[in-house]
């Protein structure tokens, strides 16, 4: 057990290392940075990366919510659900640490701002309100659960899942940094909250509830419509 | 029957969410905004992602366009025809109707606006006229079905066809948003201009007309000069 | 033979319309173009996708330089070189053609300027003179070559070369756009070139020797140091 | 032994070239820049692209980290550690000259600048000081080492590894341009730092030592916790 454990925190490591990151560092560098195109790549990446170094290790969830949707749609153990939860969650708090160590070199530092956190209302990057930041998680949420249970189905080519997998995650980026900035993975919202200036932390409930509950409709829809097992 | 119709209205809602979403949430952020680039990789990853999940339940079209070329090219059973187009529009208003949600939770909301919607003359981005218009959709449409086709043709190695087909559509926005907003695929249109201020449903015809011409012209191309079946 | 003609002018139609189209319609669009980044994305995936779809046809050389590296290496029938070329040549024209006609639908139209054509000296985005065009062109083609025989040489995983050359293309003009506005291709360069204002014609020379030197180079270095059969 | 240290040191090259190249001309052009984001995806497909050509002739390092960590976990033979050094340092100075005479022929040419050098403190793009340096560089180092490790370990979908590598060297640079205008690569560094105006050959010596220290750290990492040969 331990290598999955050991797996599942060094990935969400990266993805929150990689994809807040990039965000925090990198997004609006004056004239040349990387935007929000950028920053959808980077956490996109993270998983792809991930999934190929590790993914045959522990499935390459790197996300709470993941685990939940796989155990729903019955490719994950339940009671492995919590234990991996438990590494997801330390590996995206050890990634903050590390990540403030660096920041906190910038010649110029005056504390993390956002630091990449998740928020809705004055909190939404563009200003949505909890209603649109709720709809937005649940629907990228579900739709990122039938594109996993879908890629990594018996029959379909093997090797080509963390290229869908992670673009995936790209693509739910794309869509929806300007309203919560992104969350789908209450992992990566409770790593940075603990860091953060501003609500993040009074509306880290958000960013569990709605993945979860989006994980679970994406699992039961699949179960119902798709799986041929 | 019910496993394909799900899977293309599904894979619909998600070209229609994820690409016009995109565009409408994330292409014009201030400073940072994912732009053209952006959403033509959105728009791409849609295709490239939904086609890993669940190609192989209804072949992954997402698109009357395509759908009709491929009976034609004798792919798909022509009976199967419009089902496949209700599911696909019933996607893509679905998509819509979400999309519209999470829009009017702006703080600042004051109407979708365009919507992503399509157009040409004054409803053109870059103020392009009918003809230049009608010519772009139908050309890269039918690249679009010889891409498709060739991808998908027996002897071309399994599994990779999901990514050239969802990256031709990112290609064919990076050429042609300017000029149309870039269609290809009637549903998707459809969808968005039932809700978008001005011209875009008085025009809608075109992007039916357009989108199916160039699917068919793509197929008989392919049958005349590459198919050697 | 008819076969391998008609793809390889396709190709090279779709090589010209999707990246010169790219250049010409989406590059500086308003606040959202897609720049230089969206430019050389477009010109890689044209590779990418045809590869895909006829690259099993005609090999998906859709471009001069490169049939004459493969020929240089053994991997191409020399005395199938200049049909090839023609047909080449026939396919950018073509897109050259109908990239004119939508252009010329803009309600602001005024000429088509420089057409994404290349060029040297005044006629270089950037200003490098005729010796800085001359090394990188050849450097910049003779590695394309390399990568080319080195992704499809035997002993390679079948069926990864076109994401690996499309993606060649894409890298080799983040390079150099500012320096030539990126050949690597007489045929690509030609197409435009008939249509384009300025000295696109009078330096088109340059733009046939530089590749196909670039290209032998290549293909001369591959079975110096690299070839195993 | 000819034929790798030939693939290491065009490899090297093609990445000194393609990557600093790009930086050097295209991220800061005018309006249409390539940005932090086209640098950061040129570096990745140096590797990319070279990897599926001629990563089997040598297995691909380009990078003096990369084979230190492949020999600490047994995949690479130390005797050959010394050669291969070599081998990358000479393609990556040769890049550095051919880039020189391609950017000295710019009509408005007043030197090289900083020429894509790493640095920290007044020379780190973003203003960070060394332990940030240090910090960052060891640990993308690491996490590049792991990638590499489980993308080529036994079991894994023959392929994809170039893929995954590749796109992971782009991730890096997303996150840490801002810092050290990123390194994880001696030879990389080195190239450009003897041409490069400012304190880069002063600062190279942590251009060394931190890649080499992150790639031990992801070679014991990985053996402790993910190899199971």
């Amino acid at each position: 057990m331990l290598r999955p454990l050991a797996a599942e925190a060094f990935g969400t490591f990266w993805l929150v290392f990689g994809g807040c990151g990039s965000a925090v560092l990198a997004a609006a560098f004056p004239d040349v940075g990387i935007g929000l195109l950028g920053v959808s790549l980077a956490f996109g990446l993270t998983v792809l990366t991930m999934a190929y170094a590790v993914g045959g290790i522990s499935g390459g969830h790197f996300n709470p919510a993941v685990s939940l949707g796989l155990a729903l749609a019955g490719r994950f153990e339940m009671r492995n659900l919590i234990p991996y939860w438990v590494a997801q969650v330390v590996g995206a708090v050890a990634a903050a640490v590390v990540l403030y160590v660096i920041v906190s070199g910038k010649a110029d530092f005056a504390g993390v701002g956002g630091f990449a956190s998740n928020g809705y209302g004055a909190a939404s990057p563009g200003g949505f309100n909890l209603t649109s930041a709720l709809v937005i998680e649940v629907v990228l949420t579900a739709f990122f659960l039938i594109v996993i249970l879908g890629a990594t189905a018996k029959g379909v080519p093997a090797g080509f899942a963390p290229i869908a997998i992670g673009l995936c995650l790209t693509l739910i980026h794309l869509v929806s940094i300007p309203v919560t900035n992104t969350s789908v993975n209450p992992a990566r919202s409770t790593g940075v909250a603990l860091f953060a200036d501003g609500p993040a932390l009074a509306q880290l409930w958000l960013f569990w509830i709605a993945p979860l509950a989006g994980a679970a409709l994406g699992a039961v829809l699949w179960r119902a419509l798709f799986a041929d097992d």
